[in-house]
């Protein structure tokens, strides 16, 4: 499966090319103008949680339903700009689309991705624009740490600058981003073969840790249970940066939105690394 | 050990009567101050990381340098204010201070306290006034998520508004943080003797984790390899808000300047509960 990985990792490229330049650019402008509309209402939550011990457990606002706020302020953005384009929320569901006719354009939403409890300010928005089935621009967002990456067309940017992936030598010298490794069996086992021989690891990235990766300060993220809201995004900002991006077989990751079926059962698996030795290294671990 | 816990932890309570509400006042304010001060330094580095990678590492600003100037500022703050006052910091060491002479007052600075490559937001400055050799305020300041946790005189604040830890009925459903379990030797211990017995766990928190329980957001952090620099700060901040904070036989914590054997060779071996009974049984496992 591995032979493969060259070609399914590169062919997100051609796909952008459908695209005009004045197009594209009111996409990602778009993109980001929507992150910002969720991130006003994720950081006021965050910043008023102080006392919320000190009265009663019902008067708590949920991250839900501050999820559901930020994913409706996303949506409406979207939609009053292009109206023709559909929008998956992980809040909501479908938007603005009949199926199963799957319309050019869909955006997918995660308004909040990686909070329990919003303990540490390692969440962030995630969002994806697909096209005729290709995630061709993704913006992660982390309001309380003011960055915002961007993956579109083969480059990815840092709250406007460009940025790369950063390759490291020896699999041993890796910073590597592990989802918390007692979350399930896949993050547990990935932690068990990987701990040892990589250089440090981190835990709890969530999407950040992918906008870390393409801005160089870790290596490689291995990730379980992502579900298409978060994922989508992921790969124009790793792609974008010259990173890599597949599953834990070196696969392409692709979903598709009908049938239900193109989800795994548990979820996507999901690796990232700065660059294919690493990456085959890390898959060759996994597998 | 365990039997002495309740004594030892309430130890400081008279020390801090010695001073007068208007000196306490004053401290804190100041202490907040110095936090603000290297706040400012570390934000600035955080947000301009962001295509540090473009250029040559030469032009890398290091954290340690970044840390050194932000302490640099904080001296300067405390000494202008309070010329009698000694401080020790993490990357000066001893200042105003001709030992063995150890002032009333002592101030102890641990600048940037967690940071890895700055790669997560989950670092902060730490500060602690130690009144003869009791560690009377602490202030643990996130920069990054504008949260700023000070203990004082039996109260806990964040932001602000006065926080309380939150007990839970039982340990398997308690919040755990645990230093990256990678660390070393000791915090692997601790992972494998805890992470299957309580509630959830997290990583990485540092110093932030210690604020995250006084606002009754987690219920345990345990910790290793402390050194004094971060330690004393964290002891007002969890005693204020009602929680314990010992080493892992259950014994206070306690730090004297002069002689250094004072800190043990691997560094203070740090657990802080959100109440007793829990701090007791994550104490049985850990002993």
């Amino acid at each position: 499966m591995l032979t493969g990985l060259s070609d399914s990792i590169t062919s997100n490229k051609e796909e952008t090319l459908l695209l005009s330049d004045t197009e594209f650019d009111r996409l990602a402008d778009i993109a980001s103008k929507t992150v910002d509309a969720s991130g006003e209402i994720i950081l006021r939550h965050y910043l008023a949680r102080g006392n919320v011990y000190n009265v009663s457990d019902a008067n708590i606002q949920s991250w839900t339903s501050v999820a559901a706020q930020a994913e409706k302020a996303m949506i409406s953005l979207i939609l009053k700009e292009l109206p023709d384009h559909a929008v998956y929320g992980k809040q909501t569901g479908w938007n603005n689309c009949i199926e199963p006719t799957i319309p050019e354009f869909v955006w997918v939403l995660d308004p909040v991705n990686g909070v329990t409890d919003g303990l540490l300010p390692t969440f962030g928005t995630s969002v994806a624009v697909v096209h005729n089935g290709k995630p061709v621009i993704g913006c992660i967002n982390n309001p309380v740490a003011q960055i915002k990456t961007i993956g579109r067309r083969g480059k990815t940017t840092r709250n406007g600058d460009v940025v790369r992936t950063r390759a490291c030598e020896h699999l041993e010298q890796a910073y590597v981003d592990i989802n918390d490794p007692d979350y399930n069996e896949d993050a547990k086992y990935a932690y068990n073969r990987l701990a040892y021989k990589v250089g440090e690891t981190f835990f709890n990235g969530n999407c950040i840790a992918y906008s870390e990766l393409a801005a160089g300060m870790l290596q490689v993220v291995v990730d379980s249970a992502v579900e298409p809201f978060a994922l989508l995004g992921l790969i124009p900002i790793v792609e974008g940066a010259g990173g890599i991006i597949s599953d834990w077989q070196g696969n392409q990751l692709s979903w598709r939105p009908f049938p239900a079926s193109s989800v795994p059962r548990d979820g996507f698996k999901v690796v990232a690394s700065a660059d294919l030795t690493t990456h085959q290294q890390i898959i060759f671990e996994l597998s």
